[in-house]
């Protein structure tokens, strides 16, 4: 079942390594599907170079394996968390890709410092606060997805128009509108998490973009009035 | 028409990727042809590995598309900008490389701290400032092209003794007598760029070169008494 | 003698190289046989695109060679030494890779900031003291080892829950279950080091993972309740 | 003639790109025969793809092109300058290399902070003075040579101990025991160089490596108690 979008998962998570997100097994990427109510997800701590599509796991969106011989990702219920609450995203990407883990690792948001970022993120890409000792000793993936769906949330965030956050001491979540998007989002983000740090190594008193700046670039890319690319 | 600098367009855009100055779509090369008044640049959001030289789109110096089925890069307008104001210029290019990028988000100058800066640039790289609400909401890329206009004319800089800039917020744009030749610019601003963050760093109080370090690596290698490489 | 551990070793001194955690000569991976109490090590300054399985050491616990035409690594007494200490380790590697040893040089211990760090080493990646004079006009290789078991010692660490260590002023040893897994533990010190790095550069006010979090991270890869990867 | 010296120094200046030492035509190597009193040089300004051995010049100790139908390296009179005090070297490099000349433009030592400078390099690794406005203007390259033998004087360094320097704002000189051994002291003078600007970010208190180990690592690898590698 699923065949198309196994492929797609599949590959997604070798374009995690060939775009250099991942190494060993840190890394996973699913997809969805939003008719069927399921998901397609890489299997846990199988290395990159013996992975078959075949051996992607279909879920459900209560985490349970509806088809696939191997356990899914260790975090698949962090990935079953968004799709539940965010039925448009189509792909999500975890990572602990090096510059925007140290994001993470640092506890702080990503500041809009250039135009790079706003063409796919509008606004500040956030981090969330550390999980609680409940939080963690209880479901703890799925946990993870909650403190993300909470971040968004007090920050009045549309998942597709910010399609990445980063959970604090852990490390980035991206989405996107297939798998293979979600893994751009989080080379963008990688990128951009890159640049914003020697941003402010360059000018410690370094200031965000203009609103009117991230609206031109953000918007000519995206929505009704868009006109970067061929038509 | 203009087959061959299609062709030396088309080929520069992949230099590009191949010297790491870009991922994705994040970068365009343009070239101009002066007796014709018009020139070639990349087409708006075309992946590089699917890229074919007759994909090149011709434009005119009021921006219009003489030649091409695809739209030309959104950016056309700054390259329109610069070859009107000079036209000794043969190649632009703009690109979100990592390290110049790392400096236009920080919207400082690039130091003259080397030698390295100095074979190529003579003097400071400059950053100019973030364009205002009214030039980003109206023709917002030929608007940067103003703006690296009025930074060059501000500080008494002619275009090829400092063949390239920084646009605040946004990123570089580099250029020289011909469309690879803007490439090798932009490769050195990227070299130059990341020796400045470090030179910096090793010394907080980095000084930079005396005007006779810099007269002497520029002009041996620049104008009548040159005397580096093969006659 | 011991041709699957030689084959084992000199294929792990080349994933040292694929890892790019060494160049040159700069790297020793060990494997170890509890029942023959024997050590294979890598030859000294032999460069390895020449090295072949067979030109691997066999070397017992006091040190003294057993079977090989060429002299063993010149740190093969602080391979020894851990050996001794801690039969249950089956493979030990050094290097100089760039991150890690940065780390040794600045003598600080490696903050755990995040689950990278926890899903493998179980605490902060202790630095050692530097060797004292006498230590170093001694048996300064063995003397390493000493120094490397008394910093574990001192702070109530099981070797194979934090399988590796900085020696203050030279560079990392890890250790593992087997020689690759000792060169992972390697390539994964690299990696935390670095992103501990750019955490403190982002905020210096970084704070630690919680006990809770680093429990969990831990322990869902280690022990009896672990359930990462397959069955 | 030297047919065999231009081979040593061909070879080496490709070493220089493959140890991603250089880009573009950023670099040169020379060997020196000090039975002939004759270098051999790279010619210059040509791209390392397109050399061949035959195109290597041989030089005089006064400068004169013996042989060769291309000019030889603008840097030639530095080479020459070195020859003549330290006619123990036998190879000489040049390069521009991203983190060497990093230091250089910050005009500082290089402090030896770990056994992998020490292994190499006998004390910090010496930042001359930028040359002075007389020195620029006269013979430029050869002053260049003067002002490094000058720093070495100065510290009563002998040059096979402390095999490289830094040119103050320019970027470093190394040399060895032969073309390519001159090349392996420009790689480690790079990795060094980063490793101790990262170990003074990690520590701004870093201090250097004491003496008994500086002692211990260099003696073990050179003169007559050496024991690293085979005999």
């Amino acid at each position: 079942m699923l065949e198309k979008l196994k492929e797609a998962v599949f590959k997604a998570n070798l374009e995690l390594v060939d775009q250099n997100l991942v190494i060993y097994t840190w890394g996973n990427v699913s997809g969805y599907d939003p008719e069927k109510k399921l998901l397609v997800i890489k299997p846990s701590g199988v290395s990159y170079d013996i992975m078959k599509a075949s051996d992607m796991v279909v879920v459900d969106l209560d985490g349970n394996v509806v088809e696939g011989k191997m356990r899914p990702s260790s975090d698949t219920p962090t990935h079953v968390a968004l799709y539940q609450k965010y039925p448009e995203l189509r792909g999500v990407v975890h990572t602990h890709s090096e510059w925007a883990t140290s994001w993470a690792e640092a506890e702080r948001d990503i500041p809009v410092y250039g135009t790079t970022h706003c063409d796919y993120f509008y606004g500040d890409i956030p981090c969330t606060r550390q999980l609680t000792k409940e939080e963690i000793e209880g479901k703890y993936e799925y946990n993870t997805g909650l403190v993300i769906i909470e971040t968004l949330k007090n920050r009045n965030i549309k998942a597709l128009e910010v399609p990445g956050i980063n959970v604090g001491h852990h490390g980035p979540f991206t989405w996107g509108t297939s798998p293979v998007d979600a893994v751009h989002n989080a080379k963008v983000m990688e990128e951009v998490a890159k640049m914003a740090y020697r941003a402010e190594k360059i000018n410690p008193q370094a200031r965000k973009v203009s609103q009117d700046l991230l609206d031109k670039h953000y918007l000519r890319k995206h929505g009704k009035n868009a006109y970067y690319g061929q038509k």
